[in-house]
């Protein structure tokens, strides 16, 4: 198998004749200013990695990679309107550089330029990636829509929490190496597994990413550490730690994430020692664990090499690790 | 052929299937909300309609008639945001009777939606109608942005705005058509005749939209008569009247479509005098009776039965006279 960055070039390559410039310029600059923005560039080289593990060449995977990752910019652009953000990636919002407007039209287009990114497949697999890509679109629109909920509830239950972020996340974990399986004509069974793969490894991923907000170290995490507690955002970390606590510590949990403390440095180190005191950071990174594992278990049915089950045990953890 | 209530009535009844209650409801009451609306379901009773006459039942064309009408909805939705507006077909638009961010993505949804009603298609029906829905729905989007990127130009040429109608409006009645004829497995020929058919009915039907909101009847127009005026939208009726006009006359146009009077009814009344004394107003009807007659011609081409051809003909008639 190809290795990650050479997977990743091609992908970029590929990525550079879908931004040309066209017409309406105020309708496609946007768009080509966010994908060109840069990200890990996860999904898609997650697509061309499965598709090349079930026998077909890369190369095969790389309009679906594209897909893939113009839904997953869609849906940036979209959220970061609802939530107001000014930045993505360290760059302004396109509705920041833009305005609202532009960034709900432009978004509506790329939407619809991911589906036709799958016109180049034959009308079999050109079905069986679109109906996987509606599925998965809805599911995402479906956790987006949690999410917001959530935040004026006060009775978020655990399993509410993990459903929201596996559709908001993880189904597109899911999708992208699904889609890799379905290009390279992989049997039903093993598409599924795959899906399975990703969509657990997603869950993992986006649990680790609530861990590291309160845990991680800021050197390395990319974002500013503790921001999920400053917005008072309701994360497994606090879920878990609410069940876990009693009716006092509760009642002091749920006070912190009822304040806006214009210095804020309190209040997250508070919550965190209220994180680790109840036993709440600890259940995280074993659910994380959980979760990473219920991932390369399902690999164990996956009639595949040991070469190509390890090379997505590398990857897994290597993403576990923040390493890609 | 079934007449037009039948369809009507056929269609709505498929609808009822559609809008059942689902969850998160808060992302799916909405979607319901405005579906169920009302409108005069033109574009899907067309895609029935096309569908008989190519010699299929037209039962089998409700998913594509639906998803033409889910995709027009989604659009409303989006476009309301951008405009502001208050109100569509007489009660709250989405984002008014929610908010903003429910209306992107409850409007994100049925995009999406639009998609998965092919999905009872074969492969090859599937691909057909799917290419032709994001061709459609990407030239909608391109419409949508040169009519905004027109509000703040004052050098929009007349090709230019007839191009903006085309896609903006025009094209989804085409597409409306073809799929029918898609679903009835027409020939390629008869395929794009229809949909030239609906295409320049659709322009003529937009340009007679323009006509009526300075000239039709208040009592039967639907909208409030002067509306483009008091907006100072650039209608066909305007940039003809200004390529008509004296530089003298253009500059009093032009300064009349830079004043938002408190009571627009002498600025209505001066403008539709100029439309007039320029023969812009006789311009435009003559256009819209171009682009009927460019419709109709079309349909002489097409290997359909003479009672289906007039059938056609009574159709574009009737809506030309806006009795449909």
């Amino acid at each position: 198998m190809q290795n990650i960055q050479s997977h990743h070039e091609a992908f970029l390559k590929h990525l550079d004749t879908f931004t040309k410039p066209k017409e309406p310029s105020t309708l496609y600059d946007p768009i080509n200013y966010i994908i060109q923005l840069g990200g890990k560039r996860l999904r898609p080289i997650l697509t061309l990695m499965t598709a090349e593990i079930f026998g077909s060449h890369y190369t095969k995977a790389l309009n679906a990679a594209l897909s893939v990752e113009v839904f997953h910019n869609f849906s940036l652009v979209h959220d970061d309107i609802m939530d107001d953000a000014p930045l993505r990636r360290g760059k302004e919002t396109v509705h920041e550089k833009w305005d609202i407007n532009t960034g709900i039209l432009s978004g509506d287009a790329m939407l619809i330029m991911a589906y036709q990114l799958f016109e180049n497949y034959d009308p079999n697999t050109f079905q069986n990636l679109a109906k996987l890509f509606s599925k998965t679109a809805l599911e995402v629109c479906e956790g987006q829509q949690y999410d917001v909920d959530f935040e004026t509830r006060d009775d978020v239950t655990i399993s509410e929490y993990l459903k929201m972020i596996e559709y908001k996340t993880a189904v597109l974990v899911g999708a992208a190496m699904k889609m890799g399986a379905i290009v390279a004509n992989a049997s039903e069974d093993c598409q599924n597994s795959i899906y399975d793969f990703g969509k657990n490894l997603g869950i993992a991923f986006q649990l680790q990413d609530d861990y590291l907000d309160a845990f991680g170290n800021p050197e390395t995490f990319g974002k500013q550490v503790g921001g999920d507690i400053i917005e008072n955002k309701k994360t497994y970390l606090y879920l878990k730690c609410l069940a876990f606590s009693s009716q006092n510590d509760r009642k002091q949990l749920e006070h912190l994430y009822s304040v806006n403390p214009s210095d804020p440095s309190e209040k997250i180190e508070t919550v965190k020692q209220f994180f680790i005191a109840s036993g709440s950071a600890e259940a995280t990174k074993k659910e994380i664990e959980n979760y990473t594992k219920k991932a390369f278990s399902v690999l164990e049915s996956i009639k595949i090499s040991e070469d190509n089950k390890n090379a997505l045990i590398a990857f897994g953890n290597d993403l576990m690790t923040r390493n890609v």
